[in-house]
């Protein structure tokens, strides 16, 4: 089974990414319910046609008629609601995230559903430096990439659906990997990316330096302006990879250092043409793809 | 004394900045000469009109004849030219350079010249990923920093023939910094991002990660595909500055690592408050600005 045309599909959470979650797939065609904290959020999705349906309450009969169930929350958020209201979710519907972080994520879902819905974890990499449903924007996705998260225990269905629902929303690259493959790799190439920014612009007092200051040290820290509750939360979700990651980043920084404080030339200009070589891998960027 | 209309310009050094700087004076219609290594670079420079004479050879009555000598070549190469034809300078010109590091540079350089000529430091805060005549272009200092370092002996008249180079060059913004000043900015600002991006990308084989890599990783590391001799030497002649400035990142990147690892939320909130806030200082990107 894919993800069928009449298939009900239920957004928990309309910020920036459900929200845009709701505008591609209502776009498709699909049948979209949204729940959302705040009426003016809900009131909002209605008047632009991204949800068909919606509440700020959780409603057992709401819930329960439909087929996928998509949460658009903060990690641990998502995972009390789970926790309240999963048994109203339809038995044998498919249940998918959005979250940044994966291995402390999919199994607490799997095992707090218990087989009554199949839970797949999945993580469009995309997003803006904006919030909230207002600046919900589906074409992030195009060009972005979509990582579907199963589990040894994953269904083929839910393998597809979960994939489906990321073509459906124009990603340019569906893949898949383990939760813990997912949050090696994330660890690496946007949490270690974000700490370093942080550290890095928490170093100096910058107001005169912005005179000086070009487009290196601009592009390091673009990310150091950053959304402090969702950051930490995701980074303690994820905090014995991004600690092995980041002292892996650090060694190595070390070993330039000390490099640099031996005037070992040769060595510094080794380090140089690796990554050198190594970054001409990334040269073909593509239009539009984003990842925070 | 300002720059006057009929000062003879030579240029020692015609690769991307020195060809730019030869572009751009003689477009603004100065007498503009070069001295460069290949014969078929004082060609080009010379069918492209960015010189109107050129040698490979330094010959001491041509040299003798310019009011300003503009040096764009690697720091040591510019100082070891100075060592052997010095004496060739006019009595009373001024000479300036365009190398990224300074105060291993400047003092040299003013020790050099004994009086005969006054040295003044300046640094053209520009750039582009490629390299040689055949790239030069000078729109790229518009909208650009350039950096006048004066010492303590060098006269007002120096500073303002400097100031009007860049001037006449198109920069944006012409600032005046001692050279240690400037080595300690530069050192934070382009230097250790330079350090960061090479020892993220060293960190592990990447080939595979470029599926998943996004626009943070990839602003991180732009700058890692870099001119392993040209660094090298400037980060050695840097070297102190530095590795202070290394060594203040890397602690402050610990201090979000250990909290992370304690799990203490609130300092790594406070952390990213902070950062967030001095990022925002630099929301406003000037346009075409560069440095490397």
């Amino acid at each position: 089974m894919k993800l069928c045309s009449d298939s009900k599909i239920l957004i928990v959470g309309l910020g920036l990414i459900g929200g845009s979650y709701a505008q591609g797939l209502s776009a498709k065609g699909y049948e979209v319910g949204g729940i959302a904290k705040s009426a003016e959020t809900v009131a909002y999705a209605l008047g632009k046609g991204y949800i068909s349906s919606g509440y700020t309450e959780v409603n057992k009969e709401y819930v329960g008629k439909f087929d996928v169930v998509i949460f658009a929350l903060y990690p641990k958020v998502f995972l009390s609601w789970l926790e309240k209201y999963g048994s109203y979710i339809k038995r044998g519907a498919y249940v998918t995230d959005v979250t940044g972080v994966k291995t402390s994520v999919v199994y607490k879902a799997r095992e707090i559903l218990r087989g009554r819905a199949e839970f797949i974890g999945a993580h469009p990499m995309a997003g803006k430096e904006v919030y909230g449903i207002k600046n919900a924007d589906y074409k992030i996705f195009r060009g972005a990439n979509y990582i579907v998260t199963p589990t040894a225990d994953n269904t083929e269905d839910a393998k597809e659906i979960c994939a489906d629902i990321g073509r459906a929303l124009g990603f340019k690259r569906i893949s898949f990997l383990s939760p813990e493959e997912h949050d090696e790799m994330i660890g690496f190439l946007s949490q270690l990316a974000h700490m370093i920014a942080v550290a890095l612009m928490d170093c100096k007092e910058s107001k005169h330096l912005v005179d000086y200051t070009g487009n290196s040290f601009r592009d390091l820290t673009r990310i150091a302006d950053i959304n402090e509750d969702m950051w930490t939360e995701l980074f303690l979700l994820n905090k014995d990879e991004l600690i092995k990651q980041t002292d892996l980043f650090s060694e190595k920084l070390k070993e330039l250092r000390d490099a640099l404080a031996e005037e070992d030339a040769e060595k510094m200009k080794e380090m140089m043409r690796l990554s050198s070589k190594r970054r001409r891998y990334f040269n073909v960027k593509p239009k539009e793809e984003k990842i925070e």
